[in-house]
């Protein structure tokens, strides 16, 4: 029963697991104690820092260890921002940040800061020179992650730290997603990690702030971890954390060149194998275990289902699948495809096998939700009704506005344009990227005292 | 070896370590995502927040796990006192809390909040009055322990509640330290625990909160724990917490009954062997695992690193001890002696044996260091030197300038007085303690260009 949903929580590593029952035996007792057990703890907390500052590549000084990466995030981002204050109130993050930032850019906002969002292009990638150009004397802190948890898009964070250090901004870099498979490069300030990501227990987060980082930890003073991390230290985790880290690394060049195969393959495949679907992220410059695709006139939910029921566990970022109904924030900002999202991240092991198994069922799959939801491609009329037509699609969630759309299209003449109201937040992304595949012309919106109305025009 | 400091960390009970185990396996995944992984993750959550309500004494959906005691006390408290915002900003808390609780408390106050402490008795203890004589209109919240953890005593939270009910303002119940034992009876509106405590694993608190509390969550925004913890879910921790705290609720009664009788034992032993001590806290209110006692003339470091060596791991609240260099807030509040303070605490299965062996090794420990100090009998003279005397002190640390003021109480007649200059902080504590317990006058203090002077009055 093949799990492909690595990027949310990879399964514990057997280093790690070994590790962690280790030291529930060492590893129990205050590491701030004078007495024997305390010392025995303090000793295996202080040689688990080195290891884990060692991979992270920063002094073993500079690292704490918090009780989950989002933890991670928000201190490290309040504590710059505190820390920065007297430098203004400007914070600068990638639009397909972690919601962990986002939510923290929000508290900012909230508190009267000013936050910008870098966009990025059509693969998820930002430009450093966008960085550059939101910089200013005000910026306190600038946010980048090292790679994309949804598409695996891997950002140029060497180039954006140049970028930053020139502006003398701090640039704090989410690594969840990579640090499994390497260090981050370049001059970063601070780094935030999860250690579930890379096979390690849940409860741990790294927090690397280099020194001469002006940072002022937020919230209830606590003497442990620096100041920078309240609440009794999760050991026996840490632990687990700092050894499964170390053994990933040692197995991350082989592992990597055989998942990006399997990977490549997934990308090639299911675009020739799934009719109408967009494979979306970086081609090359990418994590080496994750691909996404979305599926035209699917039903995230649906399809995801289907694959569960035939032993497939992946992830999606399809508005159906989530709680607010609206679509993943990353793939809005790429400008892509939302509907039928698919996230497939091999964990490590992963074997070909499972990959061609998915690959076989995938397809048919794709086909029945199309047929459930009655998905027939438009029959292009010899005679067309009218020159433009109106759709009510009030109280259809995707994908059915744009299977609508797609039936519609044929009934008015090239030339003639078909609207679509709708009161679907999904809409607003997927009948542009449907105009994009399809090759007809999206023509904008209008907002209409319910909904909104997207008129296209057909061209083909 | 006997490990006698459970009140800082219990040892994994055995519950603990095989539900811990057995949930690596099954609950690594995301518990909010819809695949099979992420549903067995979800049955696993749900069924210990259902495990940990019914020992809590609360609804599950009324309860959430957090990272640590620390951060369900920070954010227990911060929310309701956002949630109250509107009512006002007045935080009532006893002198003796954690310091979680204190510290937030300061941030509470460094925002603006009007932060008063309910004083306690000789034995640690609140009145429910007090605490009644403090609540106003404009009390957003009120928080008291249900045992302190320095000192064993037991507070009359129920009484404090139906106060508090009366006042229309809502208690925050920190019950760290007696969960384990049994639930918190009274009508409280909020309830933080921390597992290891009781024998669970590092990495879980649980946050109660009754409905019709006000509560907002402060900090970034997180869908998960209700809104109330982010972060991703320490799951096997989580589970392993359920189990163990089910686990000791079920031997607490016997257990209690049998530690109980062990403390006793060391409340009456060390009173007798070791001259000079002062055994605090409540001798029949309290926690039944915890004993603390002061000894006069004694390095408290020192002390422990004795206990170390002669194979007893305990704890201590003397300034020594500590990296701040003041004594516990706990001893202060309660106005007795700080010097050579020992906390024992005992986990459960400590057996008679290893109790009597620590009453054997203890007094001859105490006599080395109080040797190793000089800490000899005031000869009290014939011939008196002088009606007063002024002993500078500047630069000595606890328990030194006690041990000064006791060597030369003997110089002056009854009547007279001696003055101690002292800059150590732990005097102004100590040196009433000493009076009391020689039937000396403790006259009072006055600051001086370098420290303080404390002045004594020769009674006997």
């Amino acid at each position: 029963m093949p799990y492909f949903d690595t990027a949310s929580a990879a399964p514990l590593h057997p280093v790690a697991r070994q590790a962690l029952q280790a030291s529930l035996d060492e590893g129990w007792a205050d590491p701030a104690r004078l007495y024997r057990e305390g010392r025995r703890a303090r000793l295996l907390l202080d040689a688990a820092r080195e290891a884990a500052a060692e991979a992270v590549g920063c002094r073993p000084d500079e690292l704490v260890f918090t009780p989950s990466g989002t933890h991670a995030v928000h201190s490290g981002m309040a504590g710059v921002l505190a820390g920065r204050r007297r430098v203004g109130g400007h914070l600068v993050v990638s639009a397909v940040e972690h919601s962990s930032v986002l939510h923290a850019a929000e508290v900012h906002a909230a508190g009267g800061g000013r936050v910008e969002e870098v966009p990025v292009d059509r693969f998820g990638r930002v430009s450093p020179s966008s960085y550059g150009e939101l910089l200013g004397h005000s910026t306190a802190l600038a946010c980048l992650q090292s790679a994309n948890h949804e598409v695996g898009t891997v950002q140029p964070v060497a180039e954006v730290a140049d970028v930053c250090a020139a502006a003398g901004v701090p640039l704090l870099v989410d690594a969840a997603q990579s640090l499994g498979w390497g260090p981050v490069s370049g001059n970063w300030s601070v780094l935030c990690a999860s250690a579930h990501k890379w096979g390690g227990p849940a409860g741990v987060g790294l927090l690397a702030v280099r020194k001469g980082v002006r940072f002022a930890p937020q919230g209830p003073a606590d003497e442990r971890e620096s100041g920078r991390s309240p609440g009794f230290v999760n050991l026996p985790a840490v632990v687990a954390a700092a050894a499964s880290l170390r053994a990933v690394r040692a197995e991350a060049e082989a592992e990597s060149a055989r998942l990006r195969i399997l990977v490549d393959r997934l990308r090639r495949r299911v675009a020739r194998l799934v009719p109408d679907v967009e494979v979306v992220g970086h081609p090359d410059l990418r994590l080496p275990h994750l691909v996404t695709f979305s599926c035209l006139y699917v039903d995230g939910e649906t399809l995801l289902h289907g694959l569960d029921r035939a032993g497939y566990s992946v992830s999606s970022g399809s508005s159906c699948t989530s709680s607010t109904l609206t679509p993943s924030h990353v793939l809005r900002a790429m400008g892509v495809l939302s509907e039928g999202n698919v996230r497939v991240s091999l964990p490590a092991g992963t074997t070909a096998a499972e990959v061609n198994g998915f690959l076989e069922v995938l397809p048919g799959l794709v086909a029945g939700v199309r047929e459930q939801l009655g998905a027939v491609e438009a029959v292009m009329a010899v005679d067309p009704e009218a020159e433009s037509l109106e759709l009510d699609t009030l109280g259809l969630r995707c994908p059915q506005p744009v299977i609508e759309l797609a039936r519609a299209i044929g009934r008015v003449p090239v030339g003639g344009t078909v609207t679509v109201l709708s009161d679907d937040e999904v809409a607003r992304l997927d009948i542009p990227a449907w105009c994009a595949m399809r090759g007809q012309v999206y023509v904008g919106e209008a907002p209409r005292p319910a909904g909104t109305a997207y008129t296209v025009r057909r061209a083909v």
